[in-house]
């Protein structure tokens, strides 16, 4: 009971704090995300700028990348297996999809700006790991179902240690890259990993959207 | 005829093209966005970096603002008034809502971070023309309708336009620059702006979801 008082009372908060300025709901409660601050404390999370251990730019992508990340997990906690796995509609994809979205969204970015591969050119490995969940839609509905929150955690936690340890080894050059064959059309390792970043924001949103219409009387698991 | 058949084609195309880094259908067809470039040509939007008329680290800023809103303003081409109206349910906020909502919390972040004003101290002006759209819910359910596309672009443009002037006018010691009583705690102008920033990425994403529910039959406005 004291474990659904706790989910409620955090979502009616975050609907009642629609005055704020959108997001300060989420980072009021930051200190409750369950997300890995790689090179950030809690004192400057909010301040972007120099991060230890990564060039000057550089430290400004992982500024916005650990921000980012700690905003998106804050209205998923304490979510169920069920409320995880719903579908909203038979195209919908469940809240559970999109958090493995997000990682292989990162680890396939991951094999073409760190390992040169060419978009969609991956190991086998990587392909039977990452392609449904990148993918989404009708085979994602079909199998990525039945894990708890604590598996889509560990998932973007693992993939997001790896971009901190590839993004320390590179300099704001690196960074600045431009690649004159993307399809976009030349496009810089910035955009690339902004995109990374912002792509979290997109499924963010509708991932709250989903949360504010889970089905009444699906249990919330431990927040503990 | 013709005009539904450019816009489901559209839609089709993005649909299928989920193999695709996320975003490549957007910026594929970013030639027909309907957005204004204020300081990037489409030679250099997906080059992070310098911006003419910006110092460096603002120009990073800008090449970042440029580039989500042309992202999120891909998939409302060619939506009529009926299609901007639509609430997917009750609680539901519409794309024209959230448009207008975009502009406004940009607006109140202008009010907060150039003219130094309290979050929510703002002149009756301002606070008339976007309270409202700024908490979205039930009073922009009943209030914000019957505009068409052109009225949510003129906004958001007209309110981008004043934030790259006022932008321009500063320097990145201002970008840096830490606000010790914000409500997350000391966050810098940078954090506030990236912020901005990202939030239309949020919308972007229910937008999307929204745009790919909308009932058969509505008739799509002219995209010329």
């Amino acid at each position: 009971m004291k474990t659904n008082a706790t989910a409620l009372d955090r979502r009616d908060f975050i609907k009642k704090s629609s005055f704020l300025p959108f997001g300060l709901n989420g980072m009021w409660l930051m200190s409750q995300a369950r997300f890995d601050a790689h090179s950030v404390s809690a004192d400057n999370i909010n301040i972007f700028g120099h991060r230890e251990g990564f060039s000057p730019q550089i430290g400004i992508l992982v500024s916005m990348l650990d921000w980012m990340r700690a905003e998106i997990l804050l209205p998923i906690q304490g979510l169920s297996m069920e409320d995880l796995d719903y579908l909203l509609d038979e195209s919908a994809n469940s809240i559970g999809s999109m958090l493995l979205h997000l990682a292989a969204t990162e680890r396939f970015y991951q094999l073409h700006t760190f390992e040169n591969k060419k978009w969609g050119h991956w190991d086998k490995t990587d392909k039977d790991e990452w392609s449904i969940a990148s993918s989404l839609g009708a085979k994602a509905r079909q199998s990525i179902k039945g894990n708890d929150l604590d598996f889509y955690l560990d998932k973007l936690k693992t993939v997001r240690e790896n971009t901190m340890k590839e993004l320390a080894d590179r300099d704001d050059d690196w960074l600045m890259k431009v690649d004159p064959h993307w399809y976009w059309g030349p496009t810089n390792n910035y955009c690339k990993w902004f995109h990374v970043c912002e792509h979290e924001s997109n499924h963010g949103g509708q991932i709250k959207f989903l949360v504010n219409r889970l089905p009444k009387g699906l249990t919330k698991s431990s927040m503990d």
